[in-house]
């Protein structure tokens, strides 16, 4: 009765079997795996004792525990709250956009503590883990919430499970050529997390192209309220962003600068997002969109840099530029690429992590080429740049060639692998809903009746007033 | 005018003169005694200069308040957002759950230092206090929100301190049996906190059985945004988990390795509650009950063995089985309590606490019992599980059936104590509302006029638009 | 059509281009003096590995960055999302609430950074930064999200921008006479802080004076669901206030003693809270203006106290005496305030952080009067009141005298300040809206269309049911 007219192109979205059996298979693989290959890393491991003495480490403080663990949290929070509750601005898809980026992001973790582990923790035949290992798995799926922005309210869950098996992989084969191959430094992921997970996912909602999704046009904006949840979502990135950032650095002065420049160019950002917003717009008034979205540009464009020494005015600049960027991109950008690249891109992940993740790579390539032992000092400049074994002999301009190297490398992973995975998520059979049912919590959730209906009730003089 | 047949039988709600009363007494109480007995400890006490000598230690960063307080913060954050918001998801008791849940932890944890300070941090006739006493405090407060779970929305404020009052001797009480007397290992506090918290809720809610509830029946569910504010709850209770379990470890290893256990648990968690949930319901849509809760059952579940070596992949087991166990439990169990053993449980934390609480303590058993020296390492095995002293020759054998006997002593004590608790809570003057009155903040609140009235003048034509 | 009766004395609230100019001029002044001025500290630069060598560090963790980032984490999610949250309780202004309070705090920090670090950071010329600006840095635009509390809703962010701008300035040297001309301890800012930053914000509204502010009066109340996201906002001040207090004390035992004392009289404010909002009430309801606010009174009235030995009995008491303060002021002085002496305190600041600040402040006087040898120790007596140098003969009773100068110097800054800034913002040309478009969020923001709307299309037969 709902919904009459298109009942004869109405789309399988049926769960009950498909969905468990994904989650199931996913999950006994996840067991198997973790079974034959993980184990404790030597901080974690109760033998950390014998390791102490051996290390000559005289407090348990020394423990990378006490370094990155409050990091790590941040992270945690970042990408389970941060993301779940920017996704939830649409009017009627909250249940989707937070509740499905939980449940992708809990597999994620874990097939991705299995794929970097094997790349970067693999050691006679076991993936040694720690803290820093959860914070990369959390990174890795970070691309993924990513990518899910771009399709968010026209995929089913079991699609979802899928493109994070696939993105995960890829992630961590592009994280390894950037990270090992080319040697290059990209502490908060402007090239290996946003780059690459935005590409990834503008690739994938292109090939997923939908012709008749304005017939759910009505359910893609905001409530009052669905707007104020976003906030959520965006001040808790915003505010942990600093933490993202430096998060695995080095200890000491690079966590510590991370911080800091991620600090100066997010809050520039908030200006220059803030005067945009305004001045393109007729009326002048502030567009709730961009103040979501915008404001974080600073922090993915100061990804790579963040820990080089980019300095706090550097790292306004950045932020100045990107929140302009961004902000322009909502305005004039999203609709173009919807009408003729047909590329539907839900939450605007172009403006956000694309074009601000391309910045974040030439950034970080610029800053460092212009790396100088006067600026660094003698021992800091080999730190910060790992010039040591094979690299001794790298200098900074040629660190910078690779550097924009791992930005053609991200986009290429990018498109290649979206490609590949659009065309399967394509296949008919992964219950993703008509058109008209996108953006509707009600095909794959138990939806609660609502005051609207009570409202309706109220006036109807067929039934009680309150139910 | 509003609720005119049920007149007759209304209940005494009027708050003014009583609730008032046992706040300034509780809190002029906690005065005297914190007074008489409660002084900074060591290391936060202004000594600790001459105190840092003694002990040869030669940096501040020594000092327990690094080790732990980011940890305590991230506990404290789940004692008070996340159990306060996890029980805003009924449609009409969210001041309840949020604020409710605020005055009796607020109380509780005063009441928690002193009791729990007598028992493990008396020295000299004072209770020395430092971070690690203010994790314990919420931690024991925890138990509390739990127990506090079941009889939502059906009890007034006043019986909610009387509980907390009751609730916290007992626990303070039961723990110094548990890890004094039984010298048994629950840092995340399967046994403690869950096991004892839930299975005391679910007898206080026996006794306070209402045969009339369903008048109240429709106040009982959800509405769509009341679901987005439980996640907040879910979701920070989720992230901080691995803070729980691991905030009160040994320093060095076992914290590190308590966060890494708990992780993958929860991770494992939500895609088993995703799978039944979907699963049991005929429509395979998803059920927010079963998203806001069971998907927290891993980290429960993990509480006594996350700081022993019990493996990722032992971690991903247990958390695979609590997401079923918990999402069967809800689907079945809880209907079946409430009809046929009379025990009315509104958040359903016989599903969430009770049997994952149970479940952790015999994987906690289990996990002491299997116990070697080789996976341990000698120094580490000691350590572990503090075969000192009086406890040098106890096997891993022995340990594991104290820790069994650990859980028999909490239900025991749950048991007996929601039996007393209840029938002090059953006296007729605590102010609880009228079956026909539950789940309605409206009795004890001063509730805002909302839009719902708003739109109903918009098309009443005796009233004015806009009011 | 929407507003035609008032359409002649509607004020020109058009933003478009008054306040792009405004934030990018802003941000641009900021660019300059940052390139100018500010570079990185000796523990955030790449030279640190040097520096470590010289000051005989044997490892990472020494660096400032690990005794401090958690906490700095903490409270900048008090500035964000406490301060924001805590006002979104105003029905139609949410996105006022947490967008002005982004916008101006993301500019604030900038120049704090800047007016903070040419007192007490410069060196050689230039500004070196750390961690430990960054924390001050929130701190002092903490005082401007206080001073915005009063005039929620009535200003417009070109005001707003201006007012910070002005308060962060004055804050700086407010700041300046009493850390190092007073040479006072004000660790929490009870003074800095909070009693200036209350007392100018009370000082700009009365200015700023709007006689018709009762057409805007439907609009001044909450919503149920306004009213739990202002919870959000609350429990995170309520949560975090350990961290806010003890952040930039001595590392050590002042940190930690710092936090045990602010948690002590937060639990107690909030049974007092609870108490007299009940008491005070002739149905004995809680009001939730009560529970957002009063019972964060207790975090405020500690700040200066907090890291001294006042003791966790003594800090119940403070809180114990603050929250009924703070309640019996929002419920008599806030109507006191507003009809005789003209102030209208949009969130009653005056009972949140003006009078608990006062009490803040005079608690500190007396416990910094009251310090002897014997309960700081001989080490612990020097440093915790930094008796050191010129001060070296200073004892605590004439310290005591200078906290409470301290507080007179806040307060004349504060009306000195507050009145120049209220009457620059008085200037007609500001954009602020009418008195009967007060607290409305269209007026500066792009509102999505409701369900209310949705609602009303629903029985409005001219129209299609789904828009």
């Amino acid at each position: 009765m709902e919904r009459p007219r298109h009942q004869g192109m109405a789309k399988n979205t049926y769960m009950r079997w498909r969905l468990p059996l994904v989650c199931l298979l996913w999950e006994v693989a996840m067991i198997i795996l973790f079974g034959v290959f993980v184990r404790f890393g030597p901080e974690a491991d109760a033998h950390w004792e014998e390791e102490k003495q051996e290390m000559n480490l005289t407090s348990d403080i020394e423990n990378d525990f006490y370094f990155r663990y409050p990091s790590f949290q941040d992270v945690h929070v970042m990408i389970f709250v941060g993301f779940g509750f920017l996704m939830t601005f649409l009017k009627r898809y909250g249940f989707g956009a937070v509740g499905f980026n939980f449940l992708l992001a809990a597999f994620g973790i874990q097939w991705a503590l299995l794929m970097q582990g094997w790349f970067h923790s693999f050691k006679s035949g076991k993936i040694l883990i720690g803290v820093e290992n959860l914070i990369n798995a959390d990174f890795c799926v970070g691309s993924v919430c990513i990518a899910f922005g771009a399709i968010l309210g026209k995929t089913s869950p079991i699609q979802l499970l899928i493109m994070t098996l696939f993105q995960v992989t890829l992630f961590a084969v592009n994280e390894y050529i950037l990270l090992n191959l080319l040697h290059i430094k990209d502490a908060g992921g402007s090239m290996t997390i946003h780059t690459f997970g935005a590409y990834f996912g503008l690739t994938v909602t292109r090939i997923l192209y939908r012709p008749n999704l304005e017939q759910s046009k009505d359910k893609q904006g905001s409530v009052y309220h669905s707007d104020l949840f976003a906030m959520i979502g965006t001040l808790y990135l915003w505010m942990y962003w600093p933490s993202f950032n430096s998060a695995i650095s080095e200890h000491g002065d690079a966590q510590h600068r991370a911080a800091i420049n991620t600090y100066c160019s997010l809050a520039a950002c908030v200006l220059t997002t803030v005067a945009f917003s305004s001045m393109l717009q007729k009326k002048g008034k502030l567009d709730m969109v961009h103040i979501q979205n915008a404001t974080l540009a600073g922090g993915v464009a100061v990804g790579t840099s963040a820990e080089m020494m980019l300095t706090p005015y550097g790292s306004l600049i950045v932020g100045f530029i990107c929140g302009i960027v961004s902000t322009v991109g909502y305005v004039y950008l999203t609709p173009f690429l919807e009408s003729r690249l047909h590329i539907q891109d839900t939450c605007g992940i172009h403006n956000l992590h694309a074009m601000p993740g391309l910045i974040g790579g030439i950034v970080g390539a610029i800053t460092a080429a212009a790396a100088t032992e006067d600026v660094y000092g003698k021992e800091g400049f080999i730190k910060a740049f790992d010039f040591t074994g094979t690299y001794r002999t790298r200098t900074p301009s040629v660190q910078g060639g690779f550097q924009a190297a791992g930005i053609v490398v991200s986009l290429l992973m990018a498109f290649a692998g979206g490609t590949l995975v659009g065309a399967i998520l394509k296949l008919p059979f992964w219950g993703d809903a008509a058109a008209e049912n996108c953006f509707e919590d009600d095909i794959y959730w138990e939806v609660p009746e609502d005051e609207e209906s009570d409202v309706y009730h109220m006036h109807n003089p067929d039934k009680p007033a309150s139910p």
